[in-house]
């Protein structure tokens, strides 16, 4: 009982094939000079953010103030680093994809001097971060009579880990950074099973319990304190598309919601003119596609349910 | 093209900046000389106590008669260390957080030796830990007929991890250990998008199919023998409030499921009072937020559903 | 405070009691000396046809066409003796389950050599693969106004990762490798929320949106330019019973999907016997038991929201 080594000399041919395929089907292979952004680089990114935002918490312990300012000023030092590096990276590809890598006037840009701009240009709003943070916690604990206090909320709830990458992963959408931040985004969708595009715009004190099967689309605006439950989406209605018929992007296509609305587990809300008012309570299950004024309670009317003995 | 490294220098006062922000924001950061229970630790107890309590499916590979106890013998050893330092390092965590870090009665109390007890005393329920688990996997074969085996469903089902780390946190959670059962629990509530607070108290032979997006709350009590579909949601009705409108703890705000109960995907149901009576089946959909006789078969009128053909 | 390590010599009878519990519960464990498929193995052979399949996006930075012929040919020449090992595993395992590990006809049988042919076999399918998995990047840029480009897509969207195991997984299966493609779905379960059982058939430019909570069944049966959205499931109806009582395998329980469906989110449609006819869309939340002419819109009438204002 054994492998025939003889018939692996015939994967050379198999990988002369193989080869052949990054040619004939280039689309999902990216070969050359140019190196991508890297998902694992990313990662390691978001988990020095983390031992930044919330200190003591994760990777390191014995953090005190006598040792601290070591600790965040030699993670910022390396922060700093990647971080341009990957911007760079994103820019100068998404230059080509736009431009083609053959443009002229590639030479002219000089991209780590722009991805440099732009990582201490994020990296100068975490101590911001850290407030709208603390106020996310803060709506945690308060939202849930299951929280035994602040730690435990910042240990392992999986939506204040959603909510702390979306928050990063805006501010980088917002500097127009390219594809990094749904590189992020998915990334702890991945890890919460909640998605959040980076570019929805979320006040603060927000509170997503659960989480499971939460999306939450590009294009939301959602005020202050907020709170979500499992499952629910705030999508799109429909896609509007041009003469081609190709889709159109970039049109407002998501909710609106307003100051202190509630929205209870698996309830759908549709469309960018669709508006919830302040302090309303969309109840479970509910699915909306219109607006509702302020200080609304929306409850689906009971559906008839069947009761049978079983035979 | 290059990065400016002068600017790298202006790094340091967005260092101060961030600590100076630990002081003025000191509800998100865990800055002293009492560690806290580390994540990474209690992921690593929860691997090998899988790995005793299904051998040989894992990580290590040939375990026979001859040897296995020399291996079990060693994780024992290890996980009765681990555990002792990561209970004794929440129950002084906890100790902290009711009493203030300066309360004097703190000296007292032998926190390694309290933890040490808790974890001796879990580590000896493993072999009935084991009984209960062989149940499980038998209800699963049982209900699902996709499986081709019990192996299948101890190397892949996510319902059996999740009852499995379940069951695990269950029994530190009834022993009063702070913290440590809800990161166990919100560590595999990532893996399969199943929620079980290690409060619920769930009886034998359970069994999740699918499971992605089911949420079962902190005071549910489930008997025997009862199965569950993806997106369920056994939860809270509403949360009480004291007379300052703070939530109130504790308190049974989750359904009660008897013996056989079959709840179909997407279910909900809710509220501290709410029982299943035994054997019934509550339907795909279903809304719950009142009790059902035993032997009860509940499902949702066909809503009316509108067909037209596509212009 | 400290650690009393007599009481470690305690453990010793722990060890043996768990030890004895690996007789008395024989089901859950796996001792022996035939060796199981490695969960952590067959991972590390998705992680290199992934780099095969879309070269220059994940681990290996700097691939050019001067290079990658070693690349993949090293990456298929180390894919070929792991899985010829892991299906021979699975192969012998599989056999000892149906014929008991004792049968005189196990030694007549090479499973090494069966394990290499379908190896091989396998891996002569990934130029092909590649040509399907191009079409499915394709269709989710097409369906989503959300997407920036094919790179955003193979860096992170999780329905592409989903339908790339679940297409490596079904070659496999087809193949009647045994365990080996239940494991490749159940950790894409994990990462992304989606089940698509190995067995499924899907057809060409398949595309899942979000993704969370999907649930695709064994006995499906897909056609081209399919779309589905989150929480979508196509589910069994009921399981058929024998005689004893016990469930029946190997039946058709799961829906056809003809071409061109689009499935919105939270929708449900259930039975082997249920056809959704081509080009047909079937709404958000709608829940179907029976089949749909070609062409149909089904959507669920509104049910009736009851709007309140808030006390």
């Amino acid at each position: 009982m054994a492998t025939d080594f003889r018939r692996k000399e015939q994967l050379s041919e198999l990988t002369d094939l193989i080869v052949d395929s990054y040619q004939d089907i280039g689309t999902i292979n990216h070969l050359g000079h140019c190196p991508l952004p890297s998902s694992l680089e990313i990662v390691e990114v978001l988990q020095d953010l983390t031992e930044i935002l919330y200190p003591g918490y994760r990777r390191r312990q014995n953090l005190h103030m006598g040792n601290v300012t070591y600790y965040v000023g030699d993670l910022i030092d390396g922060l700093h680093d990647r971080l341009t590096q990957q911007i760079a990276r994103a820019l100068r590809f998404e230059f080509d994809r736009l431009h083609g890598s053959d443009c002229d006037k590639k030479k002219a840009i000089d991209f780590e001097a722009q991805g440099q701009e732009l990582a201490i240009n994020f990296l100068e709003c975490l101590p911001e971060l850290r407030r709208m943070l603390a106020l996310d916690v803060q709506a945690a604990y308060e939202g849930d009579p299951a929280a035994c206090g602040l730690d435990e909320i910042i240990f392992c709830y999986p939506g204040l880990e959603a909510i702390t990458v979306h928050r990063i992963a805006h501010e980088l959408h917002r500097r127009k950074v390219p594809l990094i931040p749904r590189i992020m985004s998915e990334w702890v969708h991945s890890r919460t099973g909640i998605d959040i595009h980076p570019g929805a715009q979320i006040g603060p004190s927000f509170f997503i319990d659960h989480g499971t099967g939460v999306v939450i689309g590009e294009t939301c605006e959602i005020a202050g304190h907020v709170k979500i439950y499992q499952s629910v989406t705030l999508g799109a209605l429909s896609f509007p598309r041009d003469e081609q018929g190709n889709i159109v992007r970039n049109t407002k296509r998501h909710p609106t919601i307003e100051e202190g609305v509630v929205i209870y587990s698996n309830a759908t809300v549709l469309g960018g003119d669709t508006v919830i008012g302040a302090n309303s309570v969309i109840g479970a299950g509910v699915s909306l596609t219109r607006s509702v004024e302020p200080n609304t309670i929306v409850t689906v009317e009971k559906p008839s349910l069947r009761f049978r003995e079983a035979s």
